[in-house]
C-alpha cells in the first residue's frame, strides 16, 4: 500500500506498537441475535475502546475468506493478493520446519497403491504414530539426491512435509498426484527447462520412497504437490523501519511472522500468561509486537460458542500484563472471523480496536463488532491497520510539503 | 479517478458549486474527549448539515499526513500519489512567485562558509529583512545565465526561491547542498546528459552568487536543492468541464489553485468577508468556487484550541453570505486535519458536509467529526468529493445505456 511514497516517509523513533491478534476473532450472529464477542464480558478492552477509535477490517477483500497466510500478511501490512504464500511452504511451517530462501517446499501424503493404481489418497488415515515411524524410515534412507538435501518431517495422520535445499531449485513443476484414486500414480513434470533437474529429484525421491514403504500397506506410496518457495518480500525492517517480534505458540504463525523478517523466541510454555510474560521479557529489543492467541479461532472452528467466549475472556483479563508495559500504540483485532455458528473462517468484517496519543475517542463503548460499525475508523482494508499505528506513533513523516 | 470513462460524463450547465475548505479543520479528541468543531458554535453549518449529507474524506490514503500540496490536489479531484508537487515549486508559490510549465524552481538557502568549509546551513538565521536586502543584490547582478532568465524572491529569514525560465530545463541535477555541516559545498551534478546545460547554469548561479556575497558574512554563500519543474497536469476546465476560480489569500494555495488551471482574482483584504465578497463579485464567471480559510490550520498548528474554535465560529457567523448565492451545491471540509493537541497536519479522516438539491438529509444534525463518522457518505477519498458535488448538480451524465 502507497508503495511509491512510503520509504520517503519512514521515522525511526523510540516508540513500540502492540498488535495483539485473537485468531479468528470476530463473528456474526447466532440464533440469539449475538456473538462471542458481545456476550464476553471485556472491561479491560472496553475501556480501551471507549477512550480510543474502533472500526471494522477486511482482511483480502469483500466475500473473500482468509486462510491464515493471506490473513496475517495482511495485518503484517502486506497485500495478501499481492504475496501468495504457497501451500508447501505454510505445510512446512506448520510442522515447525525452517524454509530459507531458494528452499523449496511440498505437501505429502502416504497413500495405497494396488496393481499398479492408487487406491486410497490417504493411506486409510494411518495414525499420526504410523506417520512418524514411517517418515523416520524415508529420513534414515534419503538424506540427499544429487546436490540437494532432502527434510522430511510428519504432520497429522498421513501428511508430511518435504523441504528441499540447495542451488537452482524451481517450483514449475506439475504434481506428482493424479488427485483421484482408480489411476496410476504420475510423475512430476518440468513446466519450464529451468525445472528440469527439480523435477528428477522429485521422481526419484517418490521412486526412493515406494522402494522403502514396499512392504508398509496400506501406506506404500506417496503422493507429492503443493510446490512453493518463499516470497520475495521485504522484511518489516525494510518496509517499516521497524525491528518486529512474533509472540506466538503455534509454528504456522511463527512461519509466516518469519517471512517478514520478525524474530521468534522461544515461549516459557503455551498459555496467554507465558506469551504476555515473552513480550515482557523482550520489550527493549523491538519495536513493533505481534502477539498472538490461537484458540479464539479453535474454538469456533469446533462450533463451541462459549469456549470462544471464555477464551476472549481470558485474554482480556491477562490484558493488564500488556498495558502495563505503556505501549504507545495498541490495536487488538483478529486475522479474520471464526463465527461458531459457521464452524469455520468466514468473510466477515473483522473488529478493530485502537488505541494510542493522538487516537480518536468515538462512540464505541465495549469491543464488539456492532460498536466497531460506528467507529471512526470505519472500514478498512487489512493493510492499513499498521499504517494508522505507525502514524499515532510518530513513525510516519507529513507527505509532500 | 475513474480517467477511463470520466471524459464521456461531462456535462455541462450552469450550475454552480461552492468547496469551502477550513484549511487544517478536523482533528482529534482533547483530553476532554472533544475537538474544536464540536465544540464550535455553527448553526449555519449545522442547518445545512441536518438537510444534507455528511462523511469523512482521506486526503491521501491511511495514516498518511498530508503537506499542503497533496491535501489540495486531492480536493481538486487530482490523485496526490500520481501528481506530486516538488519542492521548489511549492517554495516558489510560498512566495507568491509565478511558475509556468518548462520552468525550473528550486529552494534556496543563505549559508555560511568558512575556509572552504560550509559550518551553518542557515547562515545564523539571518533576519527576513537581511534576506530581502541580499536577495536585491542578488537581483540585481543574476538576471539571466546563458539564455536563461533567473528570478529570485526572499522567503523567510535565510531562505529564497529561485525560477529558471526558458529553454529546455531539467530536475534531472542532483541538489548542489552538502545537507550536513563540516564539508565543502558541493556542485549540482547532471543526473542525465540532458540535464547538463541546467547543472552548468545552477553551478554559474552558485559560482556569482558566492561572488557576490563575499563580504556578507554569515550569508557568504548559498545552497540550491529541491529542483522541480510543473506536473504534466489537466486543469479542471479540461478534466471537468468547469471554468474554476480560487478565492484564497496566502499564495501557496493560489499557486497550487494555478496548477490545475484556475484563475485566481485579487482580494480587496484578508478577512473571511473579504474573500466571501470576492465570490460574490466573480459569482457569474465560473462554475466551480474554490474558497480557502487559512487560519484553522494555523490555530490548530499553534496547539491553539480556542483560536480554532473561534475562526470555526467566525466562518459559520459568515456563511450566509456564500449561501444567499444560492450554490447549487456546496461542500465544507478540510484539506487535512491540524488538531490542535498534534500541533501539526495529521493523518485523520475529515470532516465533510455536502448540500445540494439531491443530497440524502441523513443522521448527522451538527457539523463534527463524530457526527460526520455517522453519515451516509461514509468514508471517501478526498477525490471523490468533486465528483459527488458534480453529481448533485447534474454535472455528470449517466454511465452506460
Amino acid at each position: 500500500m502507497y508503495e511509491e511514497i512510503l520509504p520517503q516517509l519512514i521515522n525511526t523513533n523510540n516508540t513500540k506498537l502492540v498488535l495483539l491478534v485473537l485468531d479468528g476473532l470476530g463473528g456474526t450472529t447466532n440464533a440469539d441475535g449475538v456473538t462471542e464477542l458481545e456476550v464476553a464480558r471485556t472491561p479491560n478492552m472496553d475501556a480501551l475502546i471507549s477512550s480510543g477509535s474502533a472500526g471494522l477490517h477486511r482482511p483480502v477483500g469483500y466475500g473473500i475468506t482468509p486462510g491464515s497466510g493471506p490473513g496475517h500478511l495482511g495485518l503484517f501490512g502486506y497485500n495478501p493478493i499481492k504475496y501468495q504464500i504457497g501451500r508447501g511452504i505454510l505445510e512446512a511451517f506448520g510442522v515447525d520446519m525452517e524454509v530459507n530462501p531458494g528452499d523449496l517446499a511440498m505437501r505429502g501424503n502416504f497413500c495405497t497403491m494396488e496393481n499398479g493404481i492408487i487406491t486410497d489418497r490417504r493411506a486409510g488415515r494411518i495414525s499420526t504414530d504410523k506417520c512418524k515411524e514411517l517418515v523416520e524410515k524415508l529420513k534414515n534412507k534419503i538424506q540427499q539426491i544429487e546436490d540437494i538435501k532432502i527434510d522430511i518431517k510428519a504432520g497429522r495422520e498421513y501428511r508430511f512435509a518435504v523441504v528441499l535445499r540447495g542451488d537452482a531449485l524451481s517450483a514449475m513443476i506439475s504434481d506428482a498426484d493424479p488427485q483421484t484414486i482408480g489411476k496410476r500414480p504420475i510423475k512430476a513434470m518440468p513446466l519450464s527447462p529451468i525445472a528440469e533437474k527439480t523435477a528428477r529429484i522429485v521422481n526419484k525421491f517418490i521412486e526412493m520412497a515406494t522402494e522403502i514403504l514396499a512392504e508398509e500397506y496400506p501406506a506404500n506410496t506417496v503422493l507429492l504437490r503443493g510446490y512453493s518457495k518463499l516470497a520475495d518480500i521485504k522484511t518489516s525492517t525494510e518496509k517499516y523501519g521497524m525491528r518486529a517480534v512474533c509472540i506466538a505458540v503455534y509454528p504456522m504463525y511463527r512461519g509466516l511472522a518469519k517471512i517478514v523478517g520478525m524474530d521468534t523466541p522461544q515461549l516459557p510454555g503455551e498459555t496467554t500468561e507465558d506469551e504476555f510474560e515473552t513480550v515482557k521479557k523482550v520489550w527493549n529489543d523491538y519495536d513493533f509486537f505481534f502477539v498472538h492467541i490461537k484458540k479464539t479461532d479453535s474454538y469456533g472452528e469446533d462450533g463451541n460458542f462459549d469456549g470462544k467466549v471464555r477464551k476472549i475472556e481470558e485474554v482480556d483479563e491477562k490484558l493488564p500484563m500488556l498495558l502495563d508495559l505503556k505501549p504507545d500504540v495498541i490495536a487488538i483485532t483478529g486475522d479474520h472471523c471464526t463465527p461458531s455458528v459457521h464452524k469455520s473462517h468466514s468473510w466477515h468484517p473483522v473488529p478493530l480496536l485502537l488505541k494510542g496519543k493522538y487516537t480518536f475517542a468515538d462512540d464505541a463503548k465495549t469491543f464488539s463488532e456492532r460498536e466497531c460499525a460506528k467507529g471512526i475508523i470505519g472500514h478498512i482494508p487489512a493493510e492499513a491497520i499498521i499504517l494508522l499505528m505507525m502514524a499515532d506513533a510518530g513513525k510516519l513523516k507529513k507527505f509532500g510539503a
